[in-house]
Parts: structure tokens; sequence; C-alpha cells
């Protein structure tokens, strides 16, 4: 087992000498294994290791027994050790999340705020072979491309290691046994009951009955070839990308040379085009990716719509792709839906401008009328823009029942005129903002945010009153 | 459906204007299907087409009544039809493969005989978006890479063409239906039932349940997509293979500056120059090919044996892989295992050269007493040349039954002196060929016969006299 763990860790250069090692544990077999194999080979390693633990509150008693077995199995090897409380069942009903997103969402950001907090270089997961071979079953039957059978990667970011990516469910369970080790059994699996658990309870018991019986070892092995593939093309392509792409403000220009390149390569040269662009490519099909290829066949002036905004254009062979982030909304309905950057209403004379931040982004929450920040996962629906109905009602901040609109505006003294003025940030049929005043309770940024958007406001009369 | 089969068509150029197009027609659905499709856009393709069955004899009347339909459909459709007979069961057993390999085998040699026979250009076999969604899943099960994931090519070796790969049995089947074909349905399957019945009647409609509705779809599109991939992984390392070894007989050298390219594509290059010495890669494994790379980080003149006779050899960085088609024999006990390639046996001054040969290679069957030829499927067993001990029978070619070799001796009058010295080359324990008399019944070249060993005895008594 040592000497798998330590061959897993030098192929993938996990460790640097001195580095500290966040290692995540919940108690269960693989981070008890993980925390006891790199207990025993950190001096070998030149390596200082730390516990994180994350109790999800979701087991009452249990949860509590978790943190203490981590804890005291810590302090019996002298290993540094922190914990966090969070309640995942409210988080992730806040968030709408599924309890595993949720839990994913709050572990992840724990064991980066430790890392900060104690200069780590490292985060250690306890992924084995059996979860590599789930996940790219999972991967296989929802539809993926060879990235996607690369499955988890052994080192992710250059910060995420997993040291036990090598090694199958059932060599950590009898490690533990020989070791002494009495992991904590979660019979509660957060996993989501209707995919991963099927696929390991059912799907590769069935393959491994009927198929091969080595069917976990024969997709780590897939995982490990494909992986040598996409790293080339993935090396490839980016070597393309910097020599064909021009990366501008809200925009990227792709050269035709580019287009004369092989189609795995231009396919992924468009896609790290709008990686740059929007930071990811989900809504992005393999679909969106071919128009692209087609648009460049034809005549200059072409241009293509794509989702989240994203425009392309033919510019005599060249690419470019932008970002429309102004959208000019000439139609006057007193109802506009609004977009992610910069949206002019033009009869109004208003300029809301939208966007996203991570949690990380420095948000200066300073009082401001115009600007206002939300919880980006509360939001489920629309963004409009409108005035207001009959009926309209809102939940100030600090509070949790609804107050009729109507009630809002005599209490905050608005005259009757200019009440019909007044615009109201909704997502879907809820008011978010009554711009100027008030934001709603229910889309507030709070200790759990992931995600925030900003939403600014401009108008000619921002500078000289409230509405 | 004539839309998407003409798609498919034109996306992987399958047919050049003038084609003739051998048609392979079980009288199933899918086969059916394809002739009758085929039929109504030759035209506009500009081809021909010319339908062939193979009748397996298999099911008795069921098997005759399959040909007919076909014949009597093609004639009214005045379509040529070409069919012929083989007796799978009695071929299989022969060849010792299962009746899957040998239906297949007596399949594509009848397509290619009457290609020749009629000049055609392609031979069309109707795949199906099912069968490659089989193909894929049971790959993966037993474990491949990419270029395994790719599937069921559309167009193998600019022949064979899958004009069907993208449509579905169940549109398939539909077809039929709407077009008022009456395809004959084969209840016992020649597919294995261990792997791809099962995989079609269980593990597919498993997922459909439990996972995807639309897992053939699913399956198609990562074939597709990890088809580009591979098509530019095998482009760039053919480029590099020409640009870094050296084609030479019975060896290849691959010189240095190739290993300094990246893991992807030495492992391609190296996996070609196998394919050079041996035209398949077969019994080679990732674990061989990771052994040469790192044979080249070792000094000059280390070397390694490789199955297949195969040796690598380091000099000054640049790798020889060459054919070890030379056995020098020294030790002498009188029974010598012998090998493809050449065989000297010291002692005796003997040599034997062995070598295989498709069906195709023009054989020289005219009588010669030291090269004789055997069919390479009915061997079993290792081939040892040894000399006569108690109790050796022998099947003279013509016969069925044992024959005692020391009759066999009396009767071809060789005196008692010699028959110690006359060679037996024996397939396992059942001996082959009594070196410059006679062959056995047993190993013959027959009308099945695909591939032929060919065994050359030389030595110096050769040109004198029989032994």
């Amino acid at each position: 087992m040592l000497d798998k763990v330590l061959k897993t860790i030098h192929e993938n250069s996990m460790f640097s000498v001195n580095d500290k090692v966040i290692v995540a544990v919940s108690g269960g077999p693989d981070s008890m294994c993980l925390l006891h194999v790199l207990n025993r080979i950190k001096d070998k390693l030149n390596i200082k290791i730390i516990a994180a633990h994350v109790n999800h509150c979701l087991r009452g008693n249990e949860s509590d027994e978790d943190e203490v077995y981590v804890k005291e199995f810590c302090s019996k090897l002298n290993i540094d050790f922190y914990s966090t409380r969070v309640d995942i069942n409210r988080f992730s009903k806040e968030k709408g999340l599924s309890s595993e997103m949720a839990g994913r969402a709050a572990r992840y950001e724990f064991f980066e705020n430790i890392k900060s907090k104690v200069g780590a270089q490292k985060i250690a997961i306890a992924h084995n072979a059996n979860d590599q071979a789930e996940t790219i079953l999972m991967r296989i039957m929802r539809g993926t491309g060879i990235a996607g059978i690369v499955g988890i990667k052994p080192v992710r970011d250059k910060i995420f290691v997993r040291p036990l990516i090598k090694i199958g469910r059932e060599e950590i369970e009898s490690y533990c046994k020989k070791e002494h080790i009495n992991p904590r059994i979660d019979n509660t699996n957060l996993t989501n009951i209707y995919s991963r658990n099927k696929v390991r309870l059912e799907l590769i018991p069935y393959i491994k009955r009927n198929f091969n019986e080595d069917i976990i070892t024969t997709l780590n092995r897939l995982s490990d070839t494909v992986n040598v593939d996409n790293d080339y093309l993935e090396y490839i392509s980016s070597q393309k990308y910097k020599l064909f792409c021009d990366e501008k403000k809200d925009e990227i220009i792709i050269h035709k040379e580019a287009f004369l390149e092989h189609k795995a390569i231009i396919a992924r040269i468009i896609r790290k085009s709008i990686c740059y662009l929007l930071n990811n490519t989900y809504n992005f099909e393999k679909k969106h990716i071919l128009d692209i290829i087609n648009l460049q066949l034809h005549k200059t002036g072409t241009n293509l719509d794509l989702p989240k905004n994203i425009k392309v254009y033919n510019n005599y062979g060249d690419i470019s792709i932008y970002f429309k982030n102004e959208k000019i909304i000439n139609k006057d309905n007193n109802e506009y839906e609004l977009f992610t950057g910069k949206n002019i209403i033009q009869s109004k004379k208003i300029i809301i401008t939208i966007k996203t931040l991570s949690k990380n982004n420095r948000v200066n929450f300073k009082e401001n009328n115009f600007i206002k920040y939300f919880d980006y996962y509360k939001i489920k629906d629309k963004i409009i823009l409108r005035y207001r109905k009959k009926g309209d009602k809102f939940i100030p901040i600090g509070m949790s029942g609804n107050k009729k609109l109507k009630d809002m505006f005599i209490d905050m003294k608005i005259e009757k005129s200019l009440r019909d003025k007044i615009p109201l940030i909704c997502f879907g049929s809820e008011i978010a903002w009554i711009v100027g005043y008030r934001v709603s309770d229910k889309f507030k940024v709070d200790e759990n945010t992931i995600k925030i958007l900003e939403i600014k406001f401009e108008s000619e009369a921002n500078n000289d009153r409230r509405y």
C-alpha cells in the first residue's frame, strides 16, 4: 500500500519538499486511510500534514461523534486538526442545491480557508480507484468526450492531490483493519441515490459478474491511457491557441490560419476561446463549435448568436468571438428582461449593468443605493426590470414575512405620483430590489454565499435624488 | 432515413462515381434495409449495386429459405445476386473457431471473392447505431484505449463501408415496415450469448431505464468525438514515424529524437514500428511499450526480449527493434521447438524456415519434398522437430485413420538404419510431416483455409537424396 501510494505521489509530482498539506478527513475509511498513510510517509516526503474536518450536522449525534473521532485520532498521532460545523440541510435549502452539492461546496470552501490560514500548498483528498471507475462509467452513460473519460485527475490546479486514486476500496478497507483504524461508517450516504450509488451497488457488481471481474482496474487503466492522449491534445491546442488567438477585452480573435488545423485542435481552440470569455464552456455543445467552424467558411460579415450573450463574427476569415455585453432595449412595454452585461433601456435612459463575482472578489459592500449584491445561487429565474403592479409584495431585509409593496411605499414616505416610476428589479415574479431604496431578504448575500450577482443601476436621475 | 444515410455517405466519402458496390445481405432487417435504401439512391450516387449472400447452413430449411428470399427480392428489384453455401458448423469445428468467428471469416472471404470477380470497389455492410453502441460498451468493459472507443469505423481500408452506422435499430425496423420489406428473422443469433447479447438485451435496457434513455445516441456521439481525436493522434504519429523511423528488412530503427515527443506520440510510434515488423500488435501490451521507452533511458547496449521473437536494442539512444528470425539451437536432445523465422540446428546442420502466408499469397503448391504448407488455424500446439519414438502414429493425406509410423516406413521401403535419422515435424504430439516423404491429412490446406503456415527444410543432405 505505502509503495503504491508513493508511486502515485511521485509519478504525479504531488508534493514538493516542505509542502504543508491539508488532509480532508470525514472519518470514513478512505480519508482515515489517507491520513494514516500520509502520516507514515510524511518524513520521507518532507511534508507537514494538517487534518481538516467538516461536520455536516446531518446525523445529529453521529456527526458530532465523527468529529470527536477524527479529533482524537489526530491528537493521538500529534496531527494539527481543524474543524467547522455547517448545517448542510439549511445550506442546501437556502442555495437550492442538492445536499451532495452543498456538502461539496461547504467542504471545499473550508479547506481553502484553512489553506490560506496556515499557508498550506496542497489539499489532499481521498478519492480511490473505485470512485474513479464509477465516475468514468457515469460520464460515459451521460455523455462525454475523452476529457471526461480521463475521470478524476490525480492532481487538479496544482493544489488538490489524490494519493489514493490508484488504490481500490477493498485494499483501503483491509489496510484500515490491519492498522486497527476503526473508521466511522456513514450509512446515510450523501451521494445521489439515483446515480452514483446505483453505479456502485448495481451496475459495477453486474459487470463484474457478467463481463469482467476486474472492471475497476480496467476502467482505471482506460483513464490512464486516455489521460496521456488528452494531455497531448491539450498541450498542442494550448500552443496553437497562443499562436493564433488574440485576447482582448470581452473579445477574442481566432486568426484564420487556426482553421487549417485538424478538427480535434480547432475545436479545442474554440473551446479555450469561449473559456477566456466566460471562464467555462457550460451551455456550449459540439453543435455550437461546429457552427463556428462553419461560419469561418462563409463570407466576411456573417455572424452568429450563441448562448450566454456570445456573438461570433467572420471578419475576412478571422473569427471574432465576443461577449455581447451591451443590450440595447428599444421596445417599451414597461417590463424588460435583463442579461449579464450592460442593458440599455433607451426610452427610459436607464443603464443596468449586471455581473457575477466570486466570493473571493473583494466586494465593496459599503452603502450605495444604486449598486446591490445578491446571492447568485438563490436566483432561479429571469432577471426583470419592471414597475409596480397591483398586489406586489416584498420581504424587506431582516424580515421573514411578506409586506405589501403599497405599505412599504407609505412607510418610506414616497409620494403617490412617484410610485409608478420607481424601478423594481425582480427575479422571476419576486421583487429583489426596490431600486434606490430596499433589497429583499430572500436573495441576500450571507456567510454561505459562493457566487455573487452585482447589479448596478444608472440613470440621469441617479445623482440628483432617490426615485 | 434516406437523407440521414446520404449524409453519412457524404460525410465519410463512402462512394465514388461509378463504384461497383457489393452489398452484404443476410436477409435480416438491417441488411434488407441497407439493400433497399442503396437501391433507391444508387442513381443519385451514380453507383452500381450487387447483392451477396452467404448461406451458413446452420438452420436447415430456414437457411435455404433465407437464400431464396434474398434471391427473389433481388430479382424483383433487378439487382445482381451472388450466393454461396458454407457449412459453418463443419468449418468452425475444423478451424477450432467459434461459429461467430467462422461465419465472419466465411462471409468476408466470399465478399472479397465476389469483389475481385465483378471488379467492385466497395463492400457495404449493415452495421447500425445500436451495433456501434454495443461494441463501444463491450470494449470499455473488456479494456481499451481511445482507438477502441471509436468503435466500428464508418469506412475501413477504403473498401468496407457502413452507410447505416448512424441509424438506430428501431428506425430500421420501422423503415422495413413502411416499405413492406418482410425481412427474415434469425432466432438462433450467432452472436456470443455471453457478451453481445447480454449487452443488447440486458445491459443497454438497464442503462436506458436507470441512467439515460438516449444511451445509443450518447455512445454514438462519444464515438464521433473520439474518432476526431484519434484521427489527429494517428495523423501526427504517422508523420513522426516517417520522420524518425528507418524501416529495414526485419528491423526498424527509432531514432532517439522520437523519444523527446510526448508520451501519447512515442507510444504510437512504437506501436507502428511493431506493426511494421509483425503486421499487428497482438500480444503487445502497454507494459511492453513502456519497457521500450524505459530501455531508451538506459545506457547503450542494453536490450530487451519481447513476445513474438521481437528484440529491442539500445544503440547510443537510438532504439532498434528487430525480428529475431534466426534462432540458433545449440542444445542437442533430439527434440527442438521451432519458431516462426529461421531455426538453425547446428549439431544437425539443419535449417528450418517457418512463415505464415495469407490465402491470397500466390503459393506454389507444386511438388517440393522440402517445402510444405499447412492450415495455420488447424495448428493448436507448439511446432517441434524430433525423431521417431515407439508408438508413433500418422494419418497420411487422403486417409482418415491412423497408421503406425513403423508400418509407413516399411511401406515406403526405408531401410532400418535410416529410420532414426528422418526428421519429423510435429504440431504438439501429432506428426504433421515426415520430412522428405509425407504430410498428415489432419493439417492440410483446403478450400476453407484462410492462413497458411509454410515450413521449409534445408540440410546438407537435401539436394542429394531423400532421407
